[in-house]
């Protein structure tokens, strides 16, 4: 059943997966990734892909969706920025 | 009782909220907020306090410690850019 909270957490999960949306259109794009810090984005995919496997143990569809779009957004970046360095 | 999931769960909360670090430790020492889009903090923002009230009824210390510091740390930054901007 979908309650008041699972709408909170879809809700939160597209608006922070969409902020990050911006970001991925602009190195699309542009393919200039000099400003993109290769660390930080490795870094923040292992934290994502960690938050994916928390999100499937809670049976979470907000976090299990949030969580595989941005890893593969995240992926994406972290690839333009090995292509394009 | 902390399981396998709950450190797990923590850890992605520590590295995602980590990672977010660089850029507010940047903004505060240079007060240079250019490049930061409001509008973007600003959504970003209310898609973490979406994700806080979330992880508060799933009763998980992950989701409400990473929502909370960032929360703080992005209201910080939208802070910074309507003071200094």
């Amino acid at each position: 059943m979908v309650n008041v909270y699972e709408i909170i957490g879809l809700l939160a999960a597209f608006i922070t997966t969409a902020s990050f949306l911006p970001q991925v259109i602009k190195t699309y794009k542009t393919k200039d990734t000099s400003g993109l810090s290769l660390t930080m984005y490795i870094t923040f995919f292992i934290g994502i892909v960690l938050w994916l496997i928390y999100g499937i143990h809670l049976n979470s569809l907000p976090m299990i969706l949030a969580n595989f779009i941005t890893a593969i957004l995240s992926l994406f970046l972290i690839i333009m920025k090995l292509k394009h360095k």
